[in-house]
């Protein structure tokens, strides 16, 4: 779609009910976004798919492996001691200055202030602003405060988390006290993150409050650059799986320059929307390497280490003692530590559930022609949305309103929606019924005609090729399925 | 399972991995918890089966027909005028008092604070607190309160959501503008909200971050009552069908004293926990009246009435006009005016994913004697958690890790787990491996034995009888996917 299609994709999301201005009746609120019925739908839809392909059944792993796979949901609201041990109470903010005015006393972006004059007290001179007392820039957090408990102080302060991943840190003993699970392995987590945006744009692509799907792989150092290049490959690959297929999906190898310290590769995976020529982070593939684990080692005083108990079972012999204690004392085998006990690194895919949503969109929106009942063309708004991720997977369509159609085409629906989300629609011409479903992104329109009485047969209709074939009825629900499989 | 059996399941839930004290590295965070592995999927499969009997494949209405359901997602953080609507501004508080004495400036519960004396100043007598001065008590709201954007100010108080229900209000003109659904409908929202507890307790049944799924069924005024006992009676079965069949199930409708001014109807489905004598309420069916959408008309100033178009247009004819401004204008047409446009009642089935997830583990948890090797007995720990809910579906277990028995399980490991949650276990004795699985609550371990390789047949243990049964290979799915069928 075009760059000045934004507003046309802004539209058809409200009108059909994607995407709704979050308290729309009270005038809205900036940086907030809901989801109406074709939009959770399609929402879920995305992060069931995630959960399926990446925690239930990924692809098997660089050597022939399974790769071990587990979940978990954090609370939004951590101990606030997780924040310090991240960085994100000291380092997650922007410069911010006071108006010392009496009467004023406002706050802003320092580096949004011209001049540094209080924006709030205009001079007469049109457009300009007169100079006003500015304390010092202090750093402003962009996480949301608020307080636990009836007291009101410094002792209750905490935080909406600003990203999901940090609770997978706090985990990583829980995680592998509980569900012996062995390194390499990963932990995946989906779930609301919040962060104070001063500027919150480009419709849910930067928002305040938003859902993020991330996983935390933990792997030994020495194959910590085999895992980092694997997981970027995979989620390169899985977008263009679900439909991400056109060129505006662009992968990008951060420079060294562009590296966190501690990281040794970052894969930013962007994507070409409408609302800007620069391509936009739908997710990054980050190495973290050991920064967290240490960084939530020293604040928690908590020994974090993996201990990798099969190698050591299949080496002591050759080392000759049964005791690791023993082993680990011995000045000699201070190299050799590492192989058996060592802090793991880490391997961050880290995607945008709402952005990956509009991305979805974006792809999908397509303006085209279509042969009408008449002989000539009519133009046609059509999501052209991976079956796996379409918020309604057929629509059962009785041709018409008579002569036993209609029981025969709610029989079908009923049969399907115990396993499908389908949707039923016996109003209108069918060309008519036809564009509501394409707006709607639904794969597959099922019709319901007279011949279907006589021999148990209906049309399937394709969305995109727009073809229609004539198949049995029992046949409908293994064709839907087979447009759903993953594949992997 | 006994009330002195409570600490048993916490630490089952911990040592298993369903659910860990948030930020537990950091000392916790009260009020707050994380679910680990096998209790994500646990409640995941909560979640996913209240929407599918809900909003996708909800059950017949009581006049046979089709009941219309669609989903939404809003955000956490609204416009503050929606609590104002709402009424949780003003009343969803606690009394609160501050101590004036220097230095100490506390905040408590007036109702905790015996004879008003600041707890924080005690006297020298053991268990008394000198009397200080406290502020009147004043109002302490329950909604956790943030600010949104740079300036931290009046203006920019926002709360975190209480329930999610008003979301559904203040979108219901937007859902019914978008998706063409017709009184009556429901729409349903699963999703996080907020209460700042002064007392959070009894494990994960009253936390302050916690997860409702709740629909807001609307129809007219006149069928109010007998959608208030379908949507009753509907919920009530569906807790005995999601395998919570004994008698610590309790529905309770409220007396009249109990009711809320604009109610006529609330049942309190209840469930005895082993935390009190008393049963505690897992879900509330609430006959709301037209309170909700009446308060948000006030307040948003926007006109939220419903118009039966189908019913007007049915009718039209014999009221002797198309048109119906023109018909509603004349006096003697006032009291039919509310069949064609009217503010729709509202039936509210508003549950708590989180509280069912632990009903769903008190229920389950069964310490039993099952039969070992010796021809004795031995005790064991298992959860009887219904299928559909069950994290793992099955375990697929090789009798011995040789004779090419590991690398047929995993043959058929990897064709299920594209299909279901499996897990694969090659480790330990088979006792030992049917113990874990049944601690997780996984209703079926297929074990593969040298028998399988020569006639491709598996045994299937059946968790809860611990009945085994020969059955062919190609046949295990089929068995797991009838277990996990809906019952409707």
């Amino acid at each position: 779609m075009a760059a000045t299609d934004m507003d046309k994709l802004v539209s058809l999301c409200k009108r059909r009910g994607f995407i709704f201005q979050s308290s729309e009746i009270y005038g809205g609120i900036n940086g907030f976004w809901d989801y109406g019925p074709l939009g959770v739908e399609l929402k879920k839809n995305i992060k069931e798919a995630w959960w399926t392909d990446m925690v239930r059944n990924p692809p098997i792993g660089p050597k022939g492996e399974e790769i071990t796979m587990v979940g978990l949901d954090c609370s939004i609201i951590m101990n606030p001691r997780v924040w310090e041990a991240s960085g994100h109470v000291s380092g997650f903010s922007d410069p911010m200055v006071d108006c010392k005015t009496e009467g004023c006393k406002s706050r802003f972006r320092a580096d949004q202030i011209p001049g540094m004059a209080c924006p709030l007290k205009p001079s007469k001179a049109p457009g300009q602003y007169e100079k006003c007392s500015l304390t010092e820039p202090r750093t402003f957090n962009l996480m949301f405060q608020t307080y636990v408990g009836a007291l009101q102080d410094a002792s209750s302060v905490a935080y909406l988390r600003p990203e999901t991943a940090q609770g997978i840190f706090a985990n990583f003993k829980n995680v592998v006290d509980s569900s012996r699970v062995k390194v390499p392995f990963g932990i995946a987590q989906i779930g609301k993150a919040f962060r104070n945006e001063i500027n919150p744009r480009n419709y849910t692509f930067r928002s305040r409050e938003f859902e993020q799907m991330e996983i935390e792989f933990f792997c030994h150092p020495d194959e910590s650059r085999m895992w980092y290049e694997w997981w970027r490959d995979l989620r390169k690959s899985w977008y263009a799986r679900m439909g991400i297929s056109s060129d505006k999906l662009r992968p990008r190898e951060q420079d060294e320059k562009e590296l966190a310290f501690y990281s040794c590769g970052t894969t930013d995976i962007e994507y070409l929307f409408p609302f800007s020529d620069e391509p936009a982070e739908l997710e990054g593939v980050a190495h973290r390497g050991a920064y967290d684990l240490g960084q939530h080692t020293k604040f928690s005083g908590q020994d974090l280490t993996y201990f990798d108990e099969t190698a050591w079972e299949r080496d002591k012999a050759s080392h000759g003692t049964n005791s690791f204690k023993e082993f680990a004392k011995k000045p000699e085998n201070a190299e050799l530590l590492g192989k058996y006990q060592y802090l793991p690194h880490v391997i961050e895919p880290s995607a945008g559930a709402d952005r990956f949503t509009l991305a979805v969109l974006c792809e999908a929106y397509t303006e085209d022609k279509v042969p009408n009942d008449k002989g000539g063309e009519e133009e046609r708004l059509v999501l052209k949305i991976h079956p796996r991720l379409a918020p309604i997977k057929a629509a059962i369509l009785p041709l018409m309103n008579k002569d036993g159609l209609p029981e025969k085409a709610m029989a079908l629906y009923r049969e399907l929606k115990a396993e499908f989300n389908v949707f039923y629609d016996d109003k209108g011409a069918i060309g008519r019924r036809y564009r509501r479903q394409d707006e709607a992104g639904t794969p597959f329109c099922i019709t319901i005609d007279p011949e279907s009485m006589t021999n148990d047969s209906v049309t399937i209709r394709d969305r995109d090729s727009l073809k229609q074939r004539r198949i049995p009825i029992r046949e409908v629900a293994n064709e839907i399925r087979a447009a759903l499989r993953p594949t992997w």
